[in-house]
């Protein structure tokens, strides 16, 4: 007799696009120049002024635990810098650091959920999303979106699918795999719908400050009980050193205090340190050139892409990925990402990573690359359509 | 009508000591000289060749994402430790690097149990292990331990204690907050009553190396399929670093490689980096000073305390942390601790931060202090125990 782990575990997909990176990794490994445009990642390093931040954290020994919901220096400048890019007011007592975006999630997702229920979410959207609310218990309900309500969900999207189960919506602004933006109209009437229905509203804003034509709105604005997980990996560049933040209603702080508590005890000391030095005028140069060349790239990679045929309905509003439709002659996305990377050694995502709706004619194109391997990207797309055409199973 | 959150809330406590910490920070701030033997953190800095490591780390740009898993070279360095420190092979493949010894509890909690399942565990014992399953839906089966069998688990206990929801047990050697130890034939016989009931063996070992008369033997010694928590934050002296790892059976790597992929993306680039470092010999040679000046605190501590009337009838083996009992005249712990530390402004840990069994009886001395300011806490405490003698309600 074999003992068997949680049936929580059959829920929960691995990350394709890791498969897909070790593999590419290995190509690499064996010769081949592989242009990566499956990550997830800037290709910028950190700024220059949050490392300095970070040695001097290390010279002057801050390396021991910090309160569980972060130093104070930091949750003031992340309330400050609400005040700043959004002119709303967050006390930094709703602000809990945590270790990367994925803390903010963890935490919510215990937070909210009893076993059974469910958040409504889209589908496409982060996987991650819904796995962690399954390592609890609960279940994503996904909702399937398309090009013609902006791959986000709408009022008559939340009414239609709200379950009994249902205990409130998770949106994602930007979105991941789309790019998608929600307008500060559109989110609040979602916003306004969740309230009726006296449910929870999650906002993922981790790719805040990332957007190319006009600023993203934070849920806060419509509704300052929403709970909103942001992060310093993609704006400000700091993925490697796992920092993020979660913003909470009022009558959610002692709770969420003790799950910090309980399940963390404390986010790094080291990069809550470095990440003050994320809200100075120095860094923020640096991000702003650096966002100017995300612009740069998505206004190249997008129409490149809609000229090989791929289906680009939406101009992405922000992130770094574009989220293209297959034409038809080509097989699904699973064996086309596989062939391109193997023949013609181009690392795309498939959809299957992103949920189910028309996942397999989809495939998700990151652009957190040089704009010189982007174009040397697409030749290779190119051939790879060429290559797999009429090959449709 | 208000919004719930979980039910699991409901089932996880604040920390005490972490509201006794603010207090005594409080009377800090308000020019009182405190004596902190409530903290469960070692008072050495990092060690300087870790520092250094980690600065390199910065450097050199070591800031971006790293396989969810951990980097392979600081898998290998850990899997020598094993075979360096306890005989084992331990594959690297079967080593992920965590969060701290909270990301591989973490991890261990949403692959074991379904909602409603259990683990055996001590009580007293650190209480965050038991609200780990909880937030996960599960339960922490607390058997109540007293000095006469070591405060630890017996083959007996768990036998007697095993219910139709349990899945196994969770030990911790040494123990927070007792300091006992298992031998190794104490474990060998734990490891076969779990086996053969077809359960899970989980050990928490995060003290290991802070052993002061002979050395801890992992559980992997006696069954190669336990599921072993460590961590960088105790012996290594890297607290803020938020490092630790998970040594997992074969069996079960693909399923907590999907968990940490999607919990968690990855642990710390540069505290991994740095922590490359804590295996070289120059870590190595004051990490073993400071363990000595532990052992000497520690062969201070436990007797005065005695002297003074508590109850310890055990010599801790390891760790940083005396357990012992309030003689009869005195209130209950939470009174005798917030007392002691309102009026002798010593900070202690009343047992009821551990559990329930005679929680109200213990306290919990941390000797994580230099030994002057440990002598200077025992008269204190010395006065807080004349002060509240005959005092019992």
């Amino acid at each position: 007799m074999t003992k068997s782990f949680a049936t929580r575990l059959g829920d929960i997909q691995p990350f394709r696009v890791m498969e897909l990176l070790a593999r590419a990794n290995a190509l690499q490994a064996a010769g081949h120049q592989v242009i990566h445009m499956e990550v997830g990642e800037p290709d910028f390093s950190t700024p220059e002024p949050i490392i300095r931040a970070g040695e001097r954290a290390l010279h002057d020994g801050q390396t021991r635990y910090t309160p569980a919901q972060g130093i104070p220096a930091l949750r003031e400048a992340i309330s400050r810098h609400y005040q700043d890019t959004q002119g709303v007011d967050v006390a930094p007592e709703r602000i809990f650091v945590t270790a990367g975006g994925s803390g903010a999630l963890l935490l919510c997702s215990a937070l909210l959920l009893d076993p059974g229920q469910g958040l409504l979410m889209t589908d496409p959207g982060y996987p991650c999303n819904r796995h962690f609310l399954k390592a609890f218990s609960g279940e994503g309900q996904l909702v399937p979106v398309t090009a013609s309500e902006r791959y986000q969900l709408t009022p008559e999207l939340i009414d239609r699918y709200w379950a009994d189960n249902t205990r409130g919506v998770m949106l994602a602004s930007p979105s991941n795999p789309t790019g998608a933006m929600l307008s500060s109209a559109e989110m609040a009437a979602i916003a306004e719908t969740v309230r009726r229905r006296q449910g929870f509203l999650v906002a993922d804003e981790i790719y805040h400050g990332l957007t190319y034509d006009e600023p993203a709105i934070s849920a806060l604005v419509s509704d300052p009980d929403a709970f909103v997980v942001n992060s310093f990996s993609k704006y400000f560049g700091m993925t490697g050193w796992r920092l993020g933040w979660l913003v909470v209603p009022d009558n959610a702080i002692r709770d969420v205090e003790k799950l910090a508590q309980n399940l963390f005890i404390c986010p790094s000391s080291i990069s809550q340190s470095a990440a003050l030095a994320a809200f100075t005028a120095q860094a923020k140069e640096i991000m702003e050139r650096q966002k100017e060349e995300f612009r740069q790239r998505r206004d190249f990679l997008a129409p490149a892409l809609a000229e090989l045929g791929v289906g680009v309905p939406l101009m992405p509003d922000g992130a770094f990925y574009v989220y293209g439709r297959l034409g038809d002659g080509l097989p699904d996305s699973e064996t086309f990402c596989h062939r391109a990377l193997e023949e013609q050694f181009v690392a795309v995502t498939p959809g299957t990573d992103f949920g189910f709706h028309e996942a397999d004619r989809h495939v998700r194109f990151s652009y957190a690359q040089q704009l010189d391997l982007l174009e040397q990207g697409v030749e290779r797309i190119a051939a790879a359509i060429r290559n797999q055409s009429g090959t449709a199973s």
